[in-house]
C-alpha cells in the first residue's frame, strides 16, 4: 500500500478557507519547506496573493519564483493595483519579462492563461532529434506534451504531440509528422470557448496566435479545468439572481457579497412592485370576492416556478453552444407543448384540490365550481406564459448582447408574477361575471 | 498561416444538434473516412450510441473499435438494455474483455471513467529502458505522460510522470524518480471529487486502485473535463427547480422533458397550496382591510428572492468543497446580518414608496404611515428569513443524506412563501391594530 504524505497538504487545503488570515500565515511559515513547496502551488489565486502580501521580501521572492509565468500574472492580477509594482519587482529578470507580457492580457482570455514556455521545433529537426531537446528542455518547458514546429519568423507550421514522436520512425522529420491541421486558437478568444475546444476535441494544449499567425504561447488541459469550475460558478449565481461573486463565500468579505446580492434584489423588488400597482386594479374585485385572494401567491408562484426551469434549461444549454440563437422556433414549439402540459397537469390538481376541499368544508361558497375552474384555467395560463417567457428571455438578451444567464430564476419570476396577476384576474373576471364578481 | 480542415469537423459538430436523426445518418455516412475518423470520436456518448444502432454491423465494428475502452464502454451503456450484446459482440476479442471489466463499474465512478491500457514498468527498470518501452507502446496506451511502478502482484509502487523520466538521469531507476506519495483513487470514488482532486493537484492522470491496492486502471484529466461540466449542469437544473436531464435539451424528447419538470413542479404546486390554506385564516383581516392584499406578492416574492439567492450560493459553495458541514453557524451568522441588512435596505425603499405613492395620489387613506411601517417590518422579516432558510436548508438536505443541489430556488421560494404570509399578516395585525384592524 502507499503511505501517503500527500495526507498534509491535503489536510491543510481543506482546512484553509476555514482559517483567518492571521493563522493563515502562521500556519504556512511553520510548515517544511518541503511540504509548503507543494503546498503553495496549489493554492487558489486568491489565497496566494493575499499570503504573499503578508510575507516578507526573501519569501515572496521565493513563493513568486515558484509559480509558472502564468499563475504569477494571475497572482500579480489577484492584488490591489499599488502592490502590484512591487511584487512584480520581486521576480528575477527573464521571469519578469515573461510576467509583464502576459499582464497585458485580460486574465479570462487564451493570452491570459497561456505559458510562453513551450517548446519550439524546426520542421527539419528529425523526430530522435527533437525528442532529445524536449528531454533536455523539460524542467523549464510548461508542457512536453506538445510542441511547435515554427519558421523563422515565428509563424506556426503545426503541432507536434509527443504521442506522434514516441509512435513515428526515427529518422522522419517534424515536417513530417507534424499536423497542419491544428487546432489553434486567438490570443484573445475567451476562455470558456477555449475551454470548450480543448474538451470537444480531447486535446492536452493548443497554440495561442496573434493576427499574425506567430505562436505566442501555449495553454494546457490542466489551466482549463479551473476556468470550467469557475464559468459554471458564475452562471450559478447568476441564475441565483445575483452578481457572480469573485471569492469564495466564506472568503468574500460580509459587505462586499451583500452590495453583490443588493444590487438585484433592488431591481427585482422595484419589478415586484408593478404587482402592488396591477393589484390595485383588481382592489374592487378582491372587496367583492375576497376568495380570489387566497389564490393569488398559488398561482404566480406556480407560474415563477415553470418560468424558473425554463430559463434554467436554456440558460445552460446556450452556454453548453447546444441551443443557438437560430434555435429560437424550436425552442419557442417545445416550450409551448411544456407549457401547456404542464398547465393543464397542474390546473387539474388545483382543480381537484377545490373540489375536494369543499366537500371536506365547504368555505367557498356556492360558486366553488367557477371558482375552481378560475384557478385551473389561470394556471394554464400562467404555466404556459411562465414557460415561454423563461425560454425566451435568454434569447432576447443574447441578442441585445447581454448575458443570457441575467434571465436568473427570480428575474423571470417577477415578470410572471406581474403578467400573471393580470391573467388570473381577467380570466376571473370572465369566469365569474354575473355570479361572484 | 495554418489551413483548417478541422473546420469541416468542427461545422459539422455544431450542426449536429439540429439535425434530425435520419440526416445524420445520411450526412455520416457521406463523410469522407478521414473526416469520419476525426469527427466520430469526438461525438458525445448519446449521440455516437444512437448513430451506431442505425449503422450496419460492418460499420459498426469499425467504429466501436476506434474509441477506447473506457468510451466503447460508455456507448454501450447508452444503448437500451436489449441492444448491448450486439453491439459489445462487434467488438474484437482483447477490446471487448477490456470493456466487459469497465462494464462492471457504475459510470460516474472512478472505475466507469478509468482507461485499463496504463503503462507498467518494474521498479529496476532503467529511466531509459522506462522511455524505450513507452516509445514502443504509445500506439497502444491511453496515456504515456503518466506510468505506474507495480510489484509482481500488480500492487502499486508508485507512479512515474513522462516528465520526471525526462528531468532524470539516464541510468536512475524508477524505483528511484517514481513518486511513492501519490494521488490515487478507490475504484468507487464518485467522478465529481476525482475531477476535484486532479484539478486541485494539477495532474494528468491518476492510478485508480481496488481495496487490496492492486492497480486497475487509470483516469485522464481529458475524460474528466466533460465530468466537470456535466456535473454543473446537473446542479444548475436542480437548482432551477427540476431532475437533472439526462440529454441535451432539443434531443431529450419532449415527453420525457415534461416528465422530468413535472414532478418537482407538481411537489412544489403541492407546498405552495398551503399558502391557500394560510391565506384562509386571514380572510377577515383581508376583508376588512383589502389594502393589505395588494401587497402580498410583493412581500412574498421578495423574501423568495432573497432564499434564492442564499440557497443558491451556498449549494454551489457546497459543491465546490469550500463550505463544509462543520461552516453551518459561520454560514448561519453571515446570512443573519445579510439578511439584516438586506431586509433594512428593501424596507426602507417599500416605505418610501408608499410615502411618496400617498403624495403622488392618496390611495391608502388616513393610516398609510402604518401601513408602510407594516410592508417595511415584513420585508426585514421575510428577506431575513429567506436568507436563513434559503442558506440552512441544502445543510440539512445534506445531513438527510440526500444531494443539497434539491433547495433549489422554487423550492426555497415556496417555502418562504408560505412563512411569508404569516410573517406579514402577524406583523400587520401588530401594527394595524385598533386603526384598520
Amino acid at each position: 500500500m502507499l503511505i501517503d504524505p500527500v495526507d498534509d497538504v491535503e489536510r491543510l487545503r481543506a482546512d484553509w478557507h476555514s482559517l483567518g488570515e492571521h493563522e493563515r500565515v502562521g500556519k504556512f511559515r511553520n510548515l517544511p519547506t518541503k511540504i509548503s513547496a507543494e503546498f503553495f502551488p496549489r493554492l487558489d489565486t486568491r489565497s496566494q496573493a493575499r499570503l504573499l502580501l503578508a510575507l516578507d521580501r526573501a519569501e515572496q521572492h521565493v513563493w513568486l519564483q515558484l509559480l509558472s509565468p502564468d499563475d504569477a500574472a494571475d497572482v500579480i492580477l489577484a492584488l490591489p493595483a499599488d502592490k502590484r509594482a512591487a511584487l512584480l519587482s520581486a521576480l528575477d529578470e527573464p521571469a519578469r519579462r515573461e510576467v509583464d507580457v502576459l499582464l497585458t492580457y485580460r486574465s479570462d482570455v487564451a493570452g491570459g492563461l497561456m505559458s510562453t514556455r513551450f517548446a519550439r521545433l524546426r520542421p527539419e529537426h528529425t523526430v530522435d532529434e527533437a525528442i532529445s531537446y524536449l528531454r533536455q528542455q523539460a524542467l523549464s518547458l510548461e508542457t512536453i506534451y506538445c510542441a511547435f514546429a515554427l519558421d523563422e519568423e515565428q509563424h506556426l507550421l503545426g503541432t507536434v504531440f509527443l504521442q506522434d514522436l514516441f509512435c513515428a520512425d526515427r529518422g522522419k522529420t517534424i515536417g513530417e509528422v507534424m499536423h497542419r491541421d491544428c487546432v489553434t486558437v486567438a490570443e484573445g478568444m475567451d476562455q470558456e470557448k477555449v475551454a470548450r475546444l480543448l474538451a470537444d476535441n480531447r486535446l492536452q494544449a493548443v497554440a495561442v496566435i496573434d493576427h499574425q499567425g506567430h505562436i505566442v504561447g501555449v495553454v494546457t488541459v490542466d489551466d482549463l479545468m479551473d476556468v470550467v469550475t469557475e464559468e459554471a460558478t458564475e452562471d450559478i449565481q447568476k441564475i441565483g439572481g445575483m452578481e457572480a461573486l469573485d471569492a469564495p463565500y466564506l472568503e468574500i468579505s460580509l459587505r462586499r457579497m451583500i452590495r453583490k446580492r443588493a444590487g438585484w434584489l433592488a431591481i427585482l423588488f422595484l419589478g415586484e412592485m408593478l404587482t402592488a400597482t396591477a393589484m390595485s386594479y383588481y382592489e374592487r374585485q378582491i372587496e367583492r370576492a375576497v376568495v380570489l385572494a387566497l389564490f393569488i401567491p398559488l398561482v404566480i408562484s406556480t407560474g415563477g416556478n415553470s418560468g424558473s426551469q425554463a430559463t434554467t434549461l436554456v440558460i445552460r444549454a446556450m452556454a453548453l453552444g447546444e441551443v443557438k440563437l437560430r434555435d429560437f422556433w424550436r425552442v419557442a414549439w417545445r416550450e409551448i407543448c411544456a407549457g401547456l402540459s404542464l398547465g393543464l397537469f397542474l390546473g387539474l390538481i388545483g382543480f381537484a384540490r377545490i373540489v375536494i376541499w369543499q366537500a371536506v368544508s365547504p368555505v367557498y361558497g356556492e360558486y366553488y365550481l367557477l371558482i375552481g375552474l378560475s384557478i385551473a384555467a389561470s394556471l394554464v395560463g400562467v404555466v404556459l406564459f411562465g414557460s415561454i417567457a423563461g425560454a425566451m428571455l435568454p434569447f432576447i438578451l443574447t441578442l441585445c448582447g447581454l448575458d443570457p444567464a441575467s434571465a436568473s430564476a427570480p428575474f423571470v419570476a417577477t415578470l410572471v408574477d406581474v403578467t400573471g396577476l393580470v391573467i388570473y384576474f381577467t380570466l376571473a373576471s370572465f369566469i365569474l361575471r354575473g355570479t361572484l364578481l
